[in-house]
């Protein structure tokens, strides 16, 4: 009997990460394992309880969230296999028969009220919020007791896409969104045992240590990039906890380990800097497939280092 | 009749906002304006309704507050004036008379519950969490209610530091966090009308965008700085929202516009990048004075400005 | 009475300096002040035994003239004030009368003889080279004794372009080159009293020592150029006499000291190198415009100065 | 019966390319192959008339010798197998019983005259200067017409040490120099069949192509250098004849091929300049052992490529 994959996500269902499992995984069968918070979704892969996390790990109107790097970057190795991206939009769902007229209390967690907040305040003046543990936490409620006639504390709530339909609410608006280009970036974490092949449209996360503080020291880091012709799509820097002064940084390059001119980065970063972890080489969401600066190709750096062996030859 | 400063913050009293616009005014008398969030407190300073505001602008536990930045940078001019720094730490609030063993249910806002759960797993094995509105939501609702019989869901709160002295109510555990490193940036706004005097420890904040996606590009941004001897203590890459592969960049920079190394930064990014918004230049907090690389000091501008001038006379 | 200005040039006359001088001055009555060697040329004008001198800087065949930029960078202060560049071309000259098949042996200075040997092989198989002091001893010599029966030690001469006319003599060959790229490089030199104005297709001569001589002392000089669109049309290293691993750098830049982008990259160099030597702003002989790169203008630097002094604006 | 290696040198016997000859080969029995010119005798070696040829490469008063330097990058390749280093002084030499106070006339070639005018201007004011066609052309003059009576136009020659021994003259003066530290560097060159082992004090000799003229391709090509902790010794850029703005750039750089460092230098010029020429890797003359920045050791280089293998792994 062959066991089903295991999914560590921050549950509970019907969170917008549950959906970025439900977007990464497609038809194939798998066993979701809820988990209360990033660090123990990722902990759960770490110690066998789970073959996999899909995690958030960058939200365009947010920033970073840098707890999911950090984690990543800290214990035993885990990698990123792959990413997905989805809009920041909600749906205001209620029990059946609600309609909008009779909305005064919206349930949603503190973060999706960040988001669509303008939107409440124009469309529905009068309403006011009422916080929620997770955006999933209002319709499971609302859905729950649809039944009774308890009062839940609100009348709607927002929640993530295709809520409406998975708890059999009544869907009032759809689409819900102060800022059309929110999105949010998931990825999905596994232990290192393989790396996915390269699709020419790669990304390489990599957490980096500085050597020195000194302005130019960051400059010297990031020649290693262009030294190569290899982008960047995201810089942070953070601060290494005890060591003021000290930063690491948080970065995504265009690339795949598997290609020569990233491994040749890895290979100058690696002897340059005093700490370097490597957080998987996988394929980019959305993303045409990676220009490549002349001389920078697999062909370019195999042809060059024949011309060099070639060079070194001694009696 | 001279009216008090007002001071737009995140409210209601007793967030961690307010306890940072505590600490910047000090025993001044002003009159503050909470608001519902941060670009409400940052569009009242903007509409003339406040003089200032106080926000967060950066997290070490969860990276930068990019809301903040983006609206600093978009819209007409603010600049930030000041910066200080809280420790993420917690106070456990309940109604006088309460001990830990009658706690079953804790009320705190997701951030709150997020910094504090390991803590409370292990302290408080069988409580759960009930999501609160903000971080003052909590025990406003336990003092508020203190005289009743009235379950407010909750016998517990997670609240900052000093609210049981404010609230009146019993102090059952001080300096709850799970990371001791965890600590939150604040910074008070204004209108641009004036520059803090430099101190030699000072910070300038920026939002630069790049010429070009190119590798190498980013490097030549960098180079404005190491050319002069500038130290940077934050670099956030941030995709410029409708035009994929363009990039901004928030940075502080150790230094001040008045002194010389700073403005020749400035009009060398200034020159050579589409867009570059100053946020201001402060004095940082709990910092130490800056290095000054040698020839980047005033004095050696001055004197090689002189040298150059000398060169240039013409018949 | 007004004297005529006194120039100073590697004699006699008949010498490639000599027909650069020329083409210096052109038909303006000037004194000239024959001298031994490039530095007694230097010397004079410092001394104030002459008011300008005409010395080779650059030979594309022979690379740098070094003792003409060692001996300008040394001592009181000279500056370049203009430049030409002559093709190194000769003609065959004889007495009059004398023909191609006369000639067994040539005199000529030994550097004439390198650039022309390959010629002479092929054209006259089986002349021998004599050596004359100077490109002008052989002509001069042909000229002195045209009237006597002497032998002077050979038939012919390689001389300076225009030197038949000039001595009355035959011209047997003209255009007489083994490499028809190779050019010499004349400066005219003078006191630093003025420098000439800028014409937008200038150069400035520097020479620059590093601070150090660890890898990327070099990036670091060069990057005070690149940070402000400056291009180099020459760069060579010299050994500090008695500092072993030190080096200075001679160098040639495009454009003009009253440029604001080569002002900043003066004073940036002299900030941070420990020793600058300005040999001069002046237009280039041969040369198109200098292109601007964008961000680097005079009123790219202007504006972007404006922008930063609005903004230092303190209370 | 085993041939002795023939060695090229610019001749006669007696000139100071000959000395640097018997330096480089000691004891050892060689074939000399006098030349007139070093285009001859590095075309010897191309020809297979030769299997060396000894040629000057730089001078440290007259600057790189681009001659040498243009005819070895161009062609069927040549390397430099190693270097040696001779102090530029001078022995004043006469026939056996000529003393200082009979000499009226002096003869060098011009080169020498350069290097001594001073001395001779201070020591003997009254002597002129007869040119010769080589350094060896005045003492071999002088001892060839020894026994007789003959006028050979001069009574005195400067000529290199180690002359009057070798010619049976009369040494008037040693270590004559206007310049201390002058020195002219002679290599070895022969076809590229091995490179000679690395020793931990070498020089690799290079001549490079600039991709294009903006200011900031030379600093793309030195970050090559800096990127791997190379050291450059020597740099000059030569114009490209026929394409204006366009440069090459002669190179010492230093460190050997065979090492890590310097081979990945090299891969990445390849791959980034239109043009790369290696030149050879062989011991520096009068070196200490080149210091190895951290991080660029071959061990460094061997662990780095090591950990990235180790990340590649793939399903």
């Amino acid at each position: 009997m062959t066991s089903l994959p295991r999914y560590a996500y921050l549950g509970p269902a019907g969170t917008f990460t549950e959906l970025a499992l439900r977007r990464i995984v497609g038809d194939a069968p798998v066993e979701d394992v809820p988990c209360v918070d990033v660090l123990t979704a990722l902990g759960s892969v770490r110690d066998g309880n789970a073959d996999f996390a899909v995690v958030a790990i960058e939200n365009t109107v947010e920033g970073g969230v840098t707890a999911t790097l950090d984690t990543l970057a800290a214990g035993s190795s885990l990698v990123i296999l792959g990413e997905v991206v989805l809009p920041v939009e909600f749906e205001l769902v209620a029990r059946q028969g609600t309609s909008l007229s009779d909305i005064t209390r919206i349930g949603c967690h503190s973060h999706a009220w960040a988001q669509c907040r303008r939107w409440a305040h124009a469309a529905l003046p009068d309403v006011s919020f009422v916080a929620a543990s997770s955006n999933a936490a209002g319709p499971t409620l609302l859905a729950d007791l649809a039944l009774s006639l308890d009062d839940v504390g609100f009348e709607a709530a927002l929640a993530p896409p295709g809520s409406a339909e998975r708890f059999g609410l009544e869907l009032l608006v759809d689409h819900v969104a102060d800022n059309p280009h929110a999105a949010t970036r998931f990825v999905r974490v596994g232990r290192p045992a393989a790396v996915p092949e390269p699709t020419g449209a790669d990304k390489t996360t990599l957490m980096v240590h500085l050597p020195t503080e000194r302005a130019g020291a960051l400059l010297e880091m990031l020649e290693q990039f262009a030294a190569r012709g290899v982008n960047l799509s995201r810089i942070e820097s953070r601060p290494i906890g005890d060591r003021p002064g000290e930063y690491s940084f948080s970065i995504d390059a265009l690339g795949h380990v598997a290609e020569a001119r990233m491994a040749e980065v890895l290979i100058g970063l690696k002897r340059t800097c005093p700490h370097v972890v490597f957080l998987g080489s996988y394929p980019a969401a959305n993303a045409p497939q990676t220009p490549i600066v002349p001389g920078t190709s697999n062909a370019d750096f195999e042809s060059a280092r024949a011309w060099v062996q070639g060079l070194r030859t001694t009696d």
